[in-house]
């Protein structure tokens, strides 16, 4: 297949790839709820009991039966004598009997017979052990019921949701210590190209730093994934596909960072190819930067040709990498994604048809968000490290106008 | 003070909160560049070489001397005898003369005498040796000039900045093995209430689990710091105070989730007051949820005082703790906040003068995304779970009607 023949959009590219990866879930394991953060659960949390577990206060107040203060305002107050003090933690210890009220703190079980709650403002207590009720509450008013958040048996997070802190609050509201996630996959990094070299190196002439594969790692990490580094391999088919098929053996999916020359390219695509069916199923993306991305997959597991410049590789890297990642830790309830509004500084051309990434750096200007381009030539790793975040000219648009609107995503 | 006398904006109590910390910068460590992602640079990165080290070309074609391909045409090539090619990873080994080209790949050092490259498209090898060439290319075109991304002795990454991937690439593309940052803050946690028990229990009557010391240090670490633990505390002023020392001590800040009631939230008032001066500067914030915040300084360091109540602990955690987290790590490098747009599903009240945030679950529309409101008690952390984010009322809205734009903030 010549390169680019067919460039696909990157939402065709994407439906493609993932159609051919396998339905299977990952390994699981059982991980502390400390360890559980960013990490996808591998079972649906039922709740074992109900939340919560007793009829509670929701303000601090007067426990009441709501039907004894009908009528009551601020002329014509309803006095009630208590008949205690809710304690904290503890049951009550008394019942509520008719045209009385118990004093209650925020998070108090209610006394038997109670079935409301009287703000403290809105009482006073106007002698030792009676106080006035200025407004009627209703049945179940600043109160939280048994059972009222979380019935017992209830699916309350399912199988494939990401943990986020507010999961973590979930799963300590009912007592899970310990939960199942997905194992973390492994995605295997290659760095092709004569060229390269250790970053640790001085580059001699005609040399580059080993740039993608520190990038990629962090990407990965960020995402989610471990990243495995293979190091750097010349530009030999033989090689190439000695450590493509180790990686492929010992990891969830494979990123290749071809060299920067078309020869370099070739050699990743026959590399990829020579692992098994289906091989290649992308190669060329109808995005800038990032044309010539190759996605395919071998032996059931995803392997990805990045473009070797650096900062095409992070775009791409963002575009297919960051979503694979959250694939293959088994995430399968989709957040959707964060973009920054803003209004675009200067006249940006962009071809009909392609989909166009670019750095900006964001900027207050009243109110609203100023995305200044940062023109760059498409190596200049520092000008995407001094960028805020990429602007997106989408595929249908052949430009922006100063002052129109744009979606930045942040980096 | 009695409680909410004075209640601040959000953006009144973070400044008079920030204006009282010191302004020393945090104890610095020196870390491999693996485990740099998410950190915050200590020091200035300086450029100890150029970037590119050498001129190169950045596309696969010809070099060339740009003069000599001037006047070229499809009817009208010029032809051009071959040098040459020039081998990746090495430099070329020859110079070009007059009317001379030299093949070259991405990335290959441009012969001496070249100033440009003609793209691989724009040729044609007539005769082994020889090729003609049909559009004429300017001086610089195609090619990257040594220094042109960094000069040698530039700062090219400011201390105070927080590291992404894109940083890792820049600094790997300088030789950075390790790289200097900010030591990563520990944030106490203490968690007050005489009816809270660890989440490993069941709770009994008129008890609930510690949710807030888990969600919080969940929240820590995703900003950046590191949680630790004091546990439950119950609601005895000298045991807090105790506590409150010993946190303070150890930590570079202390988060106190208060009991529900307010008794309990008075105390820990009380506690930050006689841990020394300034002590208590916020106490009450105009926003839903989360009215009842306490934010001080004790002995240079930062002390809060969140709501009981997890779903208004974990709103005001994302206000208060999360900026707070990234400024003891050191950021100075403020990142502009990524928003869903949205537009709200249904009306929602809000009172003008109050900041509103509530759970909204987010449906795709059309091209746009709906956030449906989760009409909900505020202690059901579940409700909080299903929720994509939270939806903002700014303080001069007195709500949403069904339709108009809302800005969500990802959870």
């Amino acid at each position: 297949m010549p390169e680019f023949l067919e460039l696909k959009t990157i939402q065709e590219a994407l439906k493609l790839f993932f159609d051919h990866l396998p339905e299977a879930a990952p390994q699981t394991e059982e991980v502390r709820l400390a360890a559980a953060l960013g990490r996808v659960l591998a079972e649906d949390i039922v709740s074992r009991e109900p939340l919560p577990g007793f009829t509670r206060s929701t303000v601090d107040g007067f426990a009441v039966r709501s039907r004894d203060t009908h009528g009551a305002s601020e002329t014509l107050p309803m006095y009630l004598p208590l008949a205690g003090e809710v304690p904290m933690g503890k049951a009550p210890g008394f019942a509520l009997q008719a045209h009385q009220a118990a004093r209650i703190h925020t998070g108090g079980m209610l006394p038997e017979g109670a079935d409301a709650v009287v703000m403290l403002e809105m009482c006073q207590e106007v002698r030792a052990g009676e106080i006035e009720v200025y407004r009627a509450v209703a049945a179940g008013e600043n109160i939280l019921a048994r059972g009222e958040d979380i019935e017992a048996g209830e699916t309350v997070l399912p199988a494939g949701k990401s943990i986020r802190p507010v999961e973590i609050a979930g799963l300590a509201a009912l007592g899970y210590e310990r939960v199942r996630v997905f194992a973390a996959p492994a995605l295997g990094i290659l760095s092709s190209g004569d060229e390269v070299i250790p970053i640790e190196q001085t580059p001699g002439i005609g040399q580059v730093r080993d740039v993608n594969s520190h990038a990629l790692a962090a990407l990965v990490s960020a995402s989610g994934g471990i990243p495995v580094l293979y190091g750097i391999i010349p530009d030999r088919q033989e090689t190439l596909e000695e450590r493509l098929a180790q990686a492929l053996d010992e990891c969830q999916g494979v990123i290749i960072t071809a060299g920067s020359s078309a020869s370099t390219r070739d050699l990743t695509a026959d590399a990829i190819r020579r692992m098994g069916e289906p091989g290649v199923l992308v190669h060329g993306v109808n995005v800038k930067p990032g044309k010539p991305t190759i996605l395919g997959v071998c032996r059931g597991k995803p392997v990805v040709g990045l473009p070797g410049n650096p900062v095409s590789a992070l775009v791409i890297a963002g575009l297919f990498i960051q979503p694979l990642v959250r694939r293959l830790a088994g995430e399968t309830y989709k957040k959707p994604q964060a973009v920054i509004q803003a209004r675009i500084s200067s006249n940006v051309p962009s071809q009909a048809g392609r989909e166009d990434f670019f750095p900006v750096i964001l900027k207050k200007d009243g109110l609203c968000l100023l995305a200044e381009p940062i023109f760059y030539k498409s190596n200049l790793i520092f000008n995407l490290a001094r960028a805020d975040g990429l602007a997106h000219i989408p595929a249908d648009a052949t430009g922006l106008a100063a002052g129109e609107d744009v979606e930045v995503i942040p980096l």
